[in-house]
């Protein structure tokens, strides 16, 4: 554990539970104050360790989370290095199923932290802020450091992903450090060689003005929640593959040494059922696990809703259903292209007698892959040697970080992209928790990294 | 309007009120209070007019809300009416699209009652017993008079059909009467020559244990939101017709006769549209509006769910998924055996790394056709005429009384169904209601054949 996790640790657990007992979650415009708040905390912590701090808004943005940007000097003619973290989460639902309160943080066993974002992105992001406090706590020699804080990346980054370019100057940095990815199994260190990218978007199918008897009206009257099963089941051929004309046009082949790596660094078929309960079989047939998750793209169903959910049965014919589908995009895809094929797609599969409507659509951001030999990975390599013995993995993600090309591009920076998350730790779901152990992982990460560029 | 109404409208729409704030929704355990204090009001308000009446229950089915069984000797020698009723209601979700509160009834511009059950069927059957009431004030001659109300008829009608056959010495009847259909439009009497039968029930896909990230897991976790489209979305053929192999052998066709009068009674296309806000377009393509409501089965979907149904986007692949499927069957289609061939078809198309569960299955009731010519709906007929110049029309209907063939074999009755409903009572729907029109009309039919049948 990082030394100075332990001497300091009541004060840590102290500032993280603060941070973890905002409901921030950005996608939800109720829940806009909490967003300002917890920005407004960030700014303060920083402000405390030297930082300048300021909240970046937008008149284009009015009503969206702010950005939280902080900076702080380094020594003379050192390097400039830009962080970048999300402090908004995902929704809690269901809240049925969490066994503690999603915004009132929980160790269990001096062991794991359980709340809603205490993994994904607060828990990481603020370990490695805890790491750099450290360093600047020791009077270590250090680069300038900018720091951008958002709260929107669960819904796409809209706002930052705009006002990127405009923050261009602000924002110069040499490299981009980001703590939002997840280390192999069993906590060995990962070095992310690629992202998908994402975009996602709202259906709505309306047919009768009100819910309808579907005794009476069955045979006449057109069925929303039929509708909806099956405009969505269009989406794929039988063999999980893509069914949208164009969307996989231009895709970039993984090289042989990136699915070698890839496919080392992927756990197998059978712990993965262990750990999630189900076969990984999703996806197209006859790809390994690797190029499914990593290399190729996705078209998921988020959520589909229409008519009665509660016991027993309610004949009803409902007048509308919704589906919230999302794409995960490979380098090669324009998210703006891909986006207009699966409009058109849907525009051309409506059910007869209903009205589509898109809604809540988001272009999001391409996915990437880095060259795995470049100095920074090299610069990586070493220190998370020295950190554990395995040595990284090199991870291409089947996630994103939409954000994190428009960053690369306004900043000039090389991403390095290091976190420490784990299976386990169940992001996006109920019952999401951190460790200990990861957390004072990600400080030692952050203490040798920030250090490593100083020099 | 009936002359009775007029003077004794105050005390009908209070009893009429006090039965409607009962929120007696028969599907759901959390309301078998509701439902039991429900029908002892019944109960109590017709022993007040001379009936001797007891609640039915069966150690089958225990939990279940109550039947209530009344009776009353009539004149000597006169033949006996069985009245059948439902006294449960639909749920009234979704709750933020009622106007005023489902189970406190509005009488609006002196003209209608909103409030869930205000017409299906409590206004229906409570308005024919007001008539009954009013005959039995006047000193009519009356014939033996059986009342069944059930609590379960929104639901598939499970315990009165299985204890039918061990009433049968108790409800054997002449007539069977029954006040839960509609009229034509613009109220023009209606004899149901015709019901669909009904089946439902409700499927449920699982796959991980757990929510997973859909950038994480896309390609690799299958994905139930996207599963329950698939599967749901095999039931029909591209022309809406049902793709369920055998699901349709050995239909009875209907006579040029039914199809005749049926297309009299049936709205046009363009009425259709102005009502329902939507063209008549479901169903198998190349059919007539009738052929399609009256004639023919359908398969329907009542609701489908699965993940995330709030604001903006929650990028999860959910864990579970379900959906609640229906069935309107014609003569010729036993129950049984169709929902053995649908769970059969369902169990070939479980999408790939999923597990089905089949739930919640009520194998209901067939549907039955009349002969148009027999006895009792030529007085049926000759009555309606005394009421309305335009005389009755012939109707299948699309909807099901499910419980109506069990109390035919049981009771060796012949059955008489004439109802008020509209339309525009939008039943099953918010808001639902019924016009004093309708009631006092309803209450005039009661008086009439009631007496016809004891001359």
């Amino acid at each position: 554990m990082s030394s100075y996790f332990q001497s300091s640790r009541e004060e840590i657990l102290r500032d993280y539970f603060e941070l973890l007992r905002f409901p921030s979650i950005g996608a939800d415009k109720l829940h806009l104050r909490d967003c300002v708040n917890c920005a407004m905390w960030l700014k303060k912590w920083l402000e405390k360790i030297g930082f300048s701090a300021s909240l970046e808004m937008s008149e284009k943005h009015l009503g969206s989370p702010p950005v939280l940007f902080a900076s702080r000097k380094g020594d003379e003619a050192s390097p400039t290095i830009l962080f970048y973290g999300h402090y908004d989460v995902q929704p809690p639902e269901p809240l049925e199923k969490w066994e503690t309160e999603p915004f009132e943080p929980v160790l269990k066993d001096n062991e794991r932290v359980y709340a809603r974002g205490s993994q994904d992105d607060k828990g990481q992001f603020f370990s490695f802020l805890c790491g750099m406090k450290a360093l600047i706590e020791q009077g270590a020699k250090l680069p300038n450091i900018k720091i951008l804080l958002e709260g929107q990346e669960e819904s796409g980054s809209q706002m930052l992903s705009d006002i990127a370019e405009s923050l261009s100057e602000k924002i110069k940095a040499d490299v981009l450090l980001v703590c939002d990815t997840s280390a192999a199994s069993e906590l060995r260190p990962a070095i992310i060689a690629g992202l998908r990218g994402v975009a996602h978007l709202t259906i709505k199918l309306d047919a009768a003005s009100g819910d309808l008897h579907s005794g009476e009206h069955g045979g006449l009257a057109p069925n929303p929640a039929l509708g909806i099963a099956q405009i969505v089941s269009t989406l794929h051929n039988c063999d999980g593959s893509i069914a949208v004309r164009g969307f996989c046009d231009g895709i970039l082949m993984p090289s042989e040494k990136e699915i070698r790596l890839a496919n080392e660094s992927t756990v197998s078929e059978d712990e993965y059922e262990k750990t999630f309960g189900v076969k990984p079989c999703g996806g197209e047939e006859g790809l390994s696990m690797s190029e499914r998750n990593a290399f190729r793209p996705t078209i998921e169903v988020n959520g589909i809703h229409s008519g009665y959910g509660g016991p027993g049965s309610k004949t009803v014919i409902p007048s509308s259903a919704f589906a919230k589908i999302s794409m995960r995009l490979v380098p090669g895809q324009s998210p703006r292209r891909v986006v207009e094929l699966v409009k058109k797609h849907l525009e051309n599969n409506v059910p007869r007698g209903m009205k589509l409507t898109i809604d809540e659509v988001n272009e999001g951001s391409p996915g990437f892959r880095l060259p795995i030999e470049s100095p920074i990975f090299r610069l990586a390599q070493f220190i998370l040697e020295e950190i554990d013995d395995r040595g990284p993995v090199f991870m291409w993600e089947g996630a994103s970080i939409p954000v994190v090309s428009d960053l690369v591009r306004a900043s000039g920076a090389a991403p390095l992209l290091v976190g420490f998350g784990q299976a386990e730790d169940a992001i996006h779901a109920p019952n999401e928790s951190y460790s200990l152990k990861q957390f004072s992982l990600t400080m030692k990460w952050a203490e040798k990294i920030i250090s490593a560029i100083a020099e």
